[in-house]
């Protein structure tokens, strides 16, 4: 049962009921290098209420840290430590779960975020922006020298993706079966200024393909990532919703982690795939609104 | 039932059977840039007693021309119009079932193969080799013109993937469902020289994943590749023997076509695939050898 809000008493409602809101930001605050509408009026209204806010994304190209310069563009106020990212998820799941020995190494696809979120959690890493593995030079294995401590290959959004990283990834993967095969996250696309792209699932998707077998995933919606924002963060699952864009993700990781859910239609998923007659959403968000903005309504006019 | 040759007379007994032997190629003939002992001693049997002789590989990086040149770098004896490639299959494919106007193209993502077989079809395309795709330049929407004659994405083996190919890939075929997604072949890996790497079917499987729709394959096990060498060469299906060294191309592609078939173990398939108790292979070869080498056994000494 998905209740869509409306009226200005229905936003005040779901106000009351919550101390503690997750957002998604791709799709949610931001669409690209687009700010939604009234985004910056509602987060104010949120804290002005003494509201909780926590940002949860799978965006993996970068640390929290370089996170907050894309808020901080944007005039959204946000704290590294209210951001969580499937990169950060990554290598708290590397250094807390897995529990990685201290010579062993990550072999990384993808971007500075994943290396930074690896280096302040002291895991050591080879691949990632290197700029040797950087390369249209044709892959042979005769000059490729598997380093022997990588015992965990990492998988992110790579826009850097080539030949040369899939097949060491491969490799590595192929011929250590103990080997691990972790993903930040598995959104299919991801949100661009003017529409959709390739997101990290897709990236992964050839080292799935070839090597028959699934990543585990630390992004939204796996609970690895319920699992580090509970780790650093105090709240109660009853009083905290998570606001996003994506059903396989967003709305899926609430649910799982017995949250309350928010879909917006400012992103991926549109209105017709909850409550078109025969669909069948992957998960039913508790409430629907068109964008973050329709809280803006809320706001006293100054 | 599988029968595993090994005497002579076995070997014989099949050489009477049948009239054209068709050959997978990588894995079957070579591996890599290595050569399989007693392959040119076999092939040169087969043709010494009149046997009609086919290449029918999934290789889509070089054209059928181009392909010749490996044969001869081996000192294999072959004529072009014996060879059949995943590439001219997805071409001819392209040309006469598809039937594309000439007015539209195909972007492709692959290599100098596909492009010569298009263009000796007659058919239009844009992508490939251009190095204005082969690029590690971050791909944004807002300069990326979508050509509105493309109607068909074609995918093969492309060892020079990007972002940029997949996004203009993934836009065309997002953007235009009536756009037509072909693979030339669904390989997860090949034989290289030292191991197996990364297939076509790993470089397709980002836009299968990101589009949830996956292409029309012309490569083995698809019947379009038969269709194309039956448009070609007269064979009996009774009297013909496929013989490869993957279950889920080649004995897959021999069983739909109606022809017998014949495993070699020295590329992907293992014997236990097949044999071990409990094994569920995807389909059972009516024959099985080490290599083709065995039957250089029949062989003649001069």
């Amino acid at each position: 049962m998905c209740t869509q809000l409306s009226t200005p008493g229905e936003y005040a409602d779901l106000l009351d009921k919550f101390d503690t809101f997750m957002f998604d930001c791709d799709g949610v605050l931001w669409s690209g290098d687009h700010l939604i509408g009234g985004v910056i009026e509602a987060l104010h209204l949120l804290r002005s209420k003494g509201k909780n806010i926590l940002f949860v994304t799978n965006n993996a190209t970068k640390s929290r840290k370089s996170y907050k310069k894309k808020f901080d563009g944007f005039g959204i106020e946000a704290h590294v430590e209210e951001i969580f990212g499937s990169a950060y998820a990554a290598a708290v799941y590397i250094s807390t779960v897995v529990k990685l020995p201290k010579d062993k190494k990550v072999y990384v696809i993808g971007m500075s975020g994943v290396e930074e979120e690896l280096h302040n959690e002291g895991v050591s890493y080879i691949g990632g922006t290197d700029p040797a593995d950087t390369t249209f030079e044709p892959f042979d294995l005769k000059n490729f020298t598997p380093d022997p401590d990588v015992s965990v290959v990492l998988c992110g959004l790579d826009t850097n993706i080539n030949y040369t990283k899939l097949s060491k990834a491969f490799r590595y993967l192929h011929t250590n079966p103990e080997c691990l095969f972790i993903a930040t996250n598995e959104d299919s696309t991801f949100p661009s200024t003017g529409g959709i792209l390739p997101g990290a699932g897709s990236i992964s998707a050839p080292l799935r393909y070839a090597l028959g077998r699934d990543p585990v995933c630390t992004g939204k919606p796996s609970q690895s990532m319920l699992d580090c924002i509970q780790a650093k963060v105090h709240f109660d699952p009853k009083r905290t919703i998570m606001i996003g864009d994506r059903l396989n993700t967003d709305i899926l990781f609430g649910k799982a982690g017995g949250v309350s859910t928010l879909l917006v239609l400012t992103g991926v998923t549109a209105k017709e795939e909850v409550l078109a007659p025969g669909a069948t959403p992957i998960a039913v968000p508790d409430y629907m609104t068109q964008s973050i903005g329709d809280f803006a309504v809320l706001a006293t006019p100054n």
